[in-house]
Parts: C-alpha cells; structure tokens; sequence
C-alpha cells in the first residue's frame, strides 16, 4: 500500500483527512485512486493508520477515511517451501530453525540421490516430530504469526505431483545459460505479487545429480544461481529467504 | 561495470569492436563514456571481456578494444566488517563460518553491556585462535579469495577509535524515526558503490542497550533495521550479508 506522511499531529480513526496537494496529485492521477482504494497514512508521532480514498473535492484535493491502525505482519507477503536433500549431523535442524526465523512457510525433507543419510519410515517419523518441535519454538522466538508446517519425507516424484500448487518452481543451482542481464533469482523477485506461493529445491551435502537437476528442468523448475560463492546446504536457503525478505518486506514492499 | 551483448561468435583479447547503434548511445550518451571507460562484452558463447571505450566513430558508433578475459571475483565489492556482542555457546562459531561462506571482510569481537557471557584475557586470547581457524576453513570450503580477518576483542569506545577506517557506520537496530518511503538498509545498500568499507554492529543474544544505541548513533552509526521478523543473534549478520549480497553481486552488479 503507498505510504503518505501527513502533516497531523495525531490521526484518530474515524476521521477525514484531506492529502495536500503533492500528496493529492500522487494519489489521485499516479496511483489513480478509485474510491475504497486503501492508503497507509502517518502522523507526526509515526503511528500508521489504514485509510480508505472517499472522493476529490472541488480543489482537487483527495479525501481519505481513516479505517484502521496498521499493524505490519511479520508474516512473509509470498510464501515459500524449502526442499531440502537430507544433509547429516543437526543441519536439517538448522535449516527449519533459521528458516522459520528467516519466514518459511513449508518445508519437505527430499529424498536425493547423493544424500549422505537416509531417512527409514521410522527415523522419518521421529525427525519430523523433531523438526516440528523446532518449528514452533522459532516461531514463538522470532514472533511469528504462523507455524512452518513440515511435510512427510517426499522423493522427487512425489514433489512433482504437488508442483501444481506453486506459482514459481526453483532449484539452487548454477544458471546453465544466461540469457539476459538479468539473474533468473532476481526475474522472479521482481516480478513476485502479494500470495504468490514459491517452492525451491537445494540439494543436500552432495550436491544435486545432473540426472536431478535434468528432471526438475523437465518438470518446470528454474535453475536459479545464489551468487558468486559456494555455500553450505543449511546457508543458501537462509540466503535464499533473506536475500527475498529484503527485496519484498524491505526494499520494495509488496 | 556495464555488460553489453555483442552479437559476435567469438571475441578474441586485442580485438576491436564496434558496438551497434542502440548499445553505443547507451555507452555514449547515458553512460557518457570516456577515453578507457571500462565495460563488460559478452560474445555469443556467453564469455566476457572487460573491453575499453576507444572513441566514437564517424557513425556515433562506440569502438572498444578488448582488454582481458572477465573472471568473476568471489569476493564482495564491498567490504564488510561485522562486530557483534559476545554470544554464548557456539554462536559466534557460527556467525565466523557463515559470515565468511556469505562474503564478510572482518570480524571482530565486541563486548557489550547485555553479552551473556564475558571473555577474560586467557579466553579472548584461545577463542581468537579457534574463529581464525574456522574463517581458514570455511574460506577454502567456500572458495574465497581472502581469509575473513578476525579482530581482537574490543569495547565500544575502542572500536569508536577505528571507526574514520569506514565509509559506512550501522547498528542492526529498530529504526527510531522513518523520515521516507525508504528503509536505511536500502537507501544504504543503493549508493554503495566498490571498494566501500562498511562496519555494521549487531547486540548478542540480550540485545543492545539504550545507552549503547545513543553512544553509537553519536558516534555517526545509523540504526537500520533487518524486516519485520525477530533473528536471533547468530542469525541476524547471515540476513544481512545475504541480502547485501543479492542486492550488489545478484542483482545489480557493482
């Protein structure tokens, strides 16, 4: 939502505020406000309030309503899966704690060729009990709205036949070709819309096979480089979410 | 630098090339160009070149000559030292290995108000040892160029005293006031340009005091803040070079 700093000193909710004429201008011919288009509007004491466009009167000038007090979510705009190849030691531990800090929506333990562990049914069943444990003690640290769900353990042919529920299938992997200037990691940030729902695949310790990284190319996944560096299976998908929390919570707000 | 498409098989090192009409304005007139003006060209077999601007022809056309293969540099653009409180267990372990694999420049140690744990002069001594070792390491795990310096530790009034070695100053921090749209992470991250040295201050797990916050903003630090979720202490600096990174070396390369 734009953001308009008025120059009031205390905005109540409830009451009528009319924009200056700068602010008016942006509103009503850039944004081309209809009426209900909400705005986020601050006061001199930096509350922000939810405000409602009722009408331009006869200088021109818009009218907004005040609705609400605005309460930022801490919740990621899009939301996003983390797959992961089963890396040894507590590094799937990891990756759940710091990707719920980091704003995970979802993750799946993937089951990949160069795994360096196995998961059998049972330790499955216990690792996912643990990391659902995991999962909620994060959320409640870093005071999120939502709990990550962690999904059963998936092989990639299982994936595939829920990729229908994404709008954007990635794997972290060096791009093969770049067609552009532009990385395919930062065509899909700025293109990404508010509900979007993103599923990345990263490999485990070993890395994901050219056979794999074949398949998930087939199947609609875009190869997407993290940059120059190589990085740890437990670092890139924290890379991964907080090189996107800074473009769409921090930069450009979606 | 600026990377131009040449629609050319195969460059060879020596070469001139002629630019085509659209790239050549571009080179001439919006970057305005000048006598050895470095520039990036890519051939059809997606190699690069740092190529230098000659002069413009009777045509208004760009001829550069080809310098030099272009290897991408795995180090960051920037420099970037981060100081953090004195976190307790293997935190700090942490933030070195991660640190390094995301690019950091220096570490350095720094004892804060609130640091759960303190370190005597016997321990500082073994725990500088033991980070410089894990930099060594993960620095050859991730391929880099340079071993991330470890700093001895210091006090706030101690590191005031290096502060003039650094073109930016920032403590990872609520922002106290939003004077614009934009957040002082991004307003930052959009001017830097390489060869900057950045130092940026993170609390441990108690955080940062009020007295701390007021001693570092006297001293020329800006608050900036790190999105809307809670990190944890060893998480925090990860988001941030993260994000650094996506922004200057993914996706506007600088």
């Amino acid at each position: 939502m734009q953001r308009y700093f008025v120059e009031i000193p205390k905005i109540t909710i409830g009451d009528t505020l009319t924009l200056n004429q700068n602010d008016s201008h942006h509103l009503i011919r850039v944004m081309r406000a209809k009426l209900n288009t909400e705005i986020l509007v601050v006061d001199s004491q930096q509350q922000v309030f939810i405000a409602a466009f009722i009408r331009a009167n006869d200088q021109q000038l818009a009218e907004v309503k005040v609705l609400t007090a605005y309460q930022q979510s801490v919740e990621m705009p899009v939301a996003v899966t983390i797959a992961c190849g089963l890396s040894k030691h507590d590094k799937i531990d990891t990756i759940v704690q710091k990707g719920t800090e980091c704003g995970m929506d979802a993750f799946i333990p993937l089951a990949l060729d160069r795994d360096v562990v196995q998961w059998t049914h049972n330790k499955s069943l216990a690792k996912i009990e643990r990391l659902k444990k995991i999962a909620k003690e994060a959320a409640e640290q870093s005071h999120r709205q939502k709990i990550p769900e962690i999904k059963d353990l998936m092989n990639l042919n299982q994936l595939f036949e829920i990729c229908w529920q994404y709008d954007y299938l990635l794997v972290a992997y060096e791009e093969t070709a770049r067609s552009t200037e532009q990385s395919q990691l930062s065509q899909v940030f700025n293109q990404l819309e508010r509900g979007k729902r993103i599923l990345i695949v990263f490999g485990s310790e070993g890395g994901l096979t050219a056979n794999e990284i074949t398949l998930l190319e087939a199947n609609g996944f875009t190869a997407c480089s993290l940059g120059p560096r190589i990085l740890r299976a437990e670092t890139a998908p924290i890379f991964f979410l907080s090189a996107l929390s800074y473009k769409i919570e921090i930069e450009n707000k979606i």
